[in-house]
C-alpha cells in the first residue's frame, strides 16, 4: 500500500476557515472593561450546540504525546455540536481536519500546527482527528455539546497517510 | 468610616459550593478515551446561558494586575446566565464572592485564593468581583452568556473592605 504523507501547515485564521475559528487574541481588537483593568477579547468563538435539545458542557482532555512519524488511522466527527479544544500548557498541538462530508474526503485532509497559544472551535460535522498533543503530556479546555441523540461518527482509514517529522 | 478586612481562604471545592463549581481536575476520576492516549476530565461545568433565548459564547480577559492591599468598591452580578473564568497561564488568582441576594449581602462576602491550575464556574447571580489578576497580566478563558436582556447588576459597597497582603 503506498503511503501519503500530510504537509503541516501553521495554524492561521484564513487556512482554518472552511474548519472552524481559531481562537486566539492575534488580530483582534479588545475592548476595555472592568475599570480600565481587562481587555476583552469578546466572541472569540461560536459554540453550536443547541440541536436536539443539546447545551454546551466544559471537560479537560489531559493527552500524552505522539512520537512522529504518525500514522493517522481514523478520523471522527460530531454531527450535532462544534468542538472547541483550548490548550491549557501554552504548547503547540496538531489540528487534523477534513470538510464536512458523508464520508471521508481523504484527499481533502489537512494538518494544522498552533503556536502555543492558539484554540480552535470545529464547526459542527467538521472531521477531525482526535488530540494529538506533541512532547509532553497536556491539558486542554474542550467545549462541547451534551445532550441526547448519538453524537460520533468515525471512519477508519483506507489509505495510509502519515504525518512525518518537521523539516 | 471603619475599614472592614477581607481573609483570603484557598480555593476548595467544597468551600466554593455556595457559588459555584471549581474547574479542575483534582479529585475527579477521568476515563479514558481517543484509544488511550486521553484522559478525559468529563463535565466539569454546568455552563448555565439558555435562559430568555441565550447561548453561550467565549471571550479571552486579559487582566492587569492589582496591588495589594486592594479595596472592593464594586461588585457585581449576571441574572441570566453562569459566567466560567479559566486562567491560560497556570498563575493564581482571586475570586470574591457573595451569595445570591437582591442587594449584595456585605457581611457575606467571600476571597479565595486559587492554586494555579483551578478555574471557577460561577452559578447564575452570584455577586462577584471583576476580574483579578495577580502579580502579572493574565489571560482567562471566559465562557458566558451571550442573547437578548439585560444581564449585569452592580453594586457599590456602602462600607469599606479591603483585601490585604497575604500574611
Amino acid at each position: 500500500m503506498k503511503t501519503h504523507c500530510l504537509k503541516l501547515q501553521p495554524l492561521t485564521k484564513e487556512a482554518f476557515t472552511p474548519f472552524g475559528e481559531v481562537i486566539q487574541t492575534q488580530g483582534r481588537r479588545p475592548v476595555e472593561i472592568n475599570y480600565g483593568q481587562t481587555r476583552k477579547y469578546a466572541d472569540l468563538a461560536r459554540i453550536d450546540v443547541g440541536d436536539e435539545e443539546g447545551a454546551a458542557t466544559v471537560h479537560i482532555y489531559r493527552s500524552r504525546p505522539i512520537t512522529l512519524p504518525f500514522r493517522i488511522e481514523v478520523m471522527e466527527y460530531h454531527p450535532l455540536g462544534s468542538q472547541a479544544f483550548i490548550p491549557l500548557s501554552r504548547q503547540p498541538f496538531l489540528v487534523i481536519v477534513a470538510p464536512v462530508a458523508e464520508t471521508l474526503p481523504f484527499e481533502s485532509i489537512q494538518g494544522f500546527l498552533t503556536n502555543g497559544k492558539q484554540g480552535v472551535n470545529l464547526n459542527q460535522a467538521v472531521w477531525h482527528h482526535y488530540q494529538l498533543s506533541l512532547e509532553k503530556t497536556c491539558d486542554y479546555l474542550v467545549i462541547e455539546r451534551s445532550g441526547p441523540g448519538g453524537n460520533a461518527i468515525e471512519q477508519r482509514l483506507k489509505k495510509s497517510l502519515l504525518i512525518e517529522e518537521f523539516s
